[in-house]
């Protein structure tokens, strides 16, 4: 690879988004002197009286959590999407909307309220995947649903309100911006090579092993080249799969495992619980043909320096392009070490 | 309009990007349980000795700024686009990477430490138009330069790191994904209506007065029907103009009224110095044809419901679209009575 990458500013091209990222490798030297995060090491108990997502305790709206022993799934009790919402579109000249229905439920990861995905072994992590697969099929039958979106905020700086160990599922009746971008970048390469777009990508970094952070039989965890994070990483099978309900045999496990490893990797980074907003994009489900899909987990983690220094997306990055200044090589690198 | 709107989940449609916000009305009412930002109510002086925008004081590569007296602009020291930057690509199967040249600087709004946009008065503000004027013209000569953006990142909560009045104008050789996305919406449009996308909104909007906060003779500030942040606003010349060079008579003075008038409401709001990043939006500076453009600028403020509580745009809004609770309707209002 051309060390020019590692010298000169440049744009990188989001094959999956049809995007770019500015990135400034020189800027890493800037001296910081804005705001620090205040970073929370507080110990917390395994159990939680005021917590509403511990077991056996009452939620908001009056209901009892059950005293669930692994994985705890329920509809938000603020959900943005709902099924009995109204159908309605305005097409009012240039003001134009639709009604969007869906279904928002929230995961537990554990009953124990001390721990986050970092501190739990594969095995309880892998039950973890198992709920993401049972939510996914039973909302892909819902006719209304034709998008599931899986994700975890963690940590007070990337706006969760509870640190009990939880992730969400958003489920909707179309395909949000990003994922519709990653549909149609992903079917024109398909349509022209018949092959997966992911997939032939990830060989050719595997061949490079430039940005590979770890893999084992099934998974590859790497920075992608477009990364916009300064430790963003992405988790996706080796072989195409169009979603999650695609994993055979010891796939899951395999999966659980590469999620083991890289949040592992973060915690080790800045010797903190590391946060972010990790999510999957994977196929729609009101759709016969989804060949083009290739499925793949992603984290977006704001830390930049420290475990109080974090990346601002803000200013240029709003109104011009995401802008990153350490190389995804190097951050690679970085993680790489602490595996 | 359809109250439906006020009411029930739904998107809307960015008439400027092609993209979707997911508009969740009843979801307002969720109590905050999350992080809180420190608000600083320090009273500043009027001139910091450790300040590095201050005037007389010498900066981190030891260059000394002059005593100005209103403006003062000057190369970024860590500019994040430079113009001595080498030339090159990267076309390697699926890693794209192009070199990207461009010009960095800073703008000093006023020698006074202490204030922001809000404290100056319109004829103070009139002259930072004028600089952002004299900047767009030169930079627009210079043959690597395509595009000029103009933005200003205010409050620690935005990655300010010095709370000096300042701006900035990153200036490059490609159009960063927003603008191109603007470029392509207005382009398609004015082909088909030979007319301006963004002056027939504002047209429909002068019509319904449902959005605006502030007019005079030739600006509107309105929060448009598309708005992600919850206070975001637009400042948009009546009249289609492609760029600031554009400004005629008193467009200058009332276009500086217009900024007063929107940062004045926002400190009030929460009764806070109130952060947000704008930016200008206009045409780009190396084309012959810039008929299809007419040029706005915007307010991102992250703040929600008081100085202290942000919305968060993680999760759901990273993998999916954009999402707000409060709709621009009911933001509108609250602004509208503050001025
Ligand atoms: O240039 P500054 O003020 O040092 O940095 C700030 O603005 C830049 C441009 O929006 C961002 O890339 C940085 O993350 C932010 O901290
Ligand atoms: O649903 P929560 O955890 O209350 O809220 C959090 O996640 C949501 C989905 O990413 C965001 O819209 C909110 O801004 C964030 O605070």
């Amino acid at each position: 690879m051309t060390t020019d990458l590692q010298d000169y500013s440049h744009k990188r091209y989001n094959i999956l988004t049809g995007e770019w990222v500015l990135v400034s490798p020189h800027r890493a030297k800037r001296p910081w002197q804005g705001q620090n995060e205040t970073v929370s090491n507080e110990v917390r108990p395994a159990h939680d009286a005021s917590c509403y997502l511990c077991a056996g305790n009452t939620r908001i709206n009056g209901e009892e959590n059950p005293n669930y022993e692994d994985v705890f799934v329920f509809t938000n009790d603020f959900a943005a999407l709902q099924t009995n919402s109204k159908n309605f579109s305005v097409n009012d000249g240039l003001l134009i909307a639709q009604s969007e229905q869906g279904i928002c439920k929230v995961i537990c990861f554990s009953p124990d309220h001390s721990k986050s995905l970092a501190d739990m072994d594969a095995k309880d992590i892998e039950k973890v995947v198992f709920a993401w697969q049972k939510e996914y099929k039973e909302l892909a039958e819902n006719e209304l649903i034709n998008y599931v979106q899986i994700f975890e905020n963690k940590g007070a700086v990337m706006g969760c309100s509870n640190p009990h160990p939880h992730g969400q599922i958003w489920s909707q009746t179309t395909l949000p911006n990003e994922v519709d971008k990653k549909d149609q970048q992903q079917l024109t390469y398909y349509n022209k090579n018949k092959s997966s777009l992911l997939g032939d990508y990830l060989k050719q970094e595997l061949t490079k092993q430039e940005r590979i952070i770890f893999e084992n039989d099934a998974f590859v965890v790497l920075i992608p080249f477009w990364a916009i994070w300064p430790f963003e990483t992405m988790i996706a099978p080796k072989a195409q799969q169009n979603s999650i309900l695609d994993l055979e045999g010891k796939d899951s496990f395999l999966f659980a495992e590469a999620i083991s490893v890289i949040t592992k990797a973060y915690d080790k980074l800045f010797n903190t619980s590391f946060p972010y907003s990790s999510g999957i994009h994977q196929a729609p489900t009101n759709r016969k043909n989804n060949n083009h899909w290739h499925w793949h987990m992603i984290f977006y983690p704001p830390l930049l320096r420290s475990a109080s220094v974090k990346k601002f997306m803000v200013g240029y990055e709003m109104f011009g392009s995401p802008q990153r200044d350490i190389t995804p090589e190097i951050a690679a690198n970085m993680l790489k070490e602490l595996i």
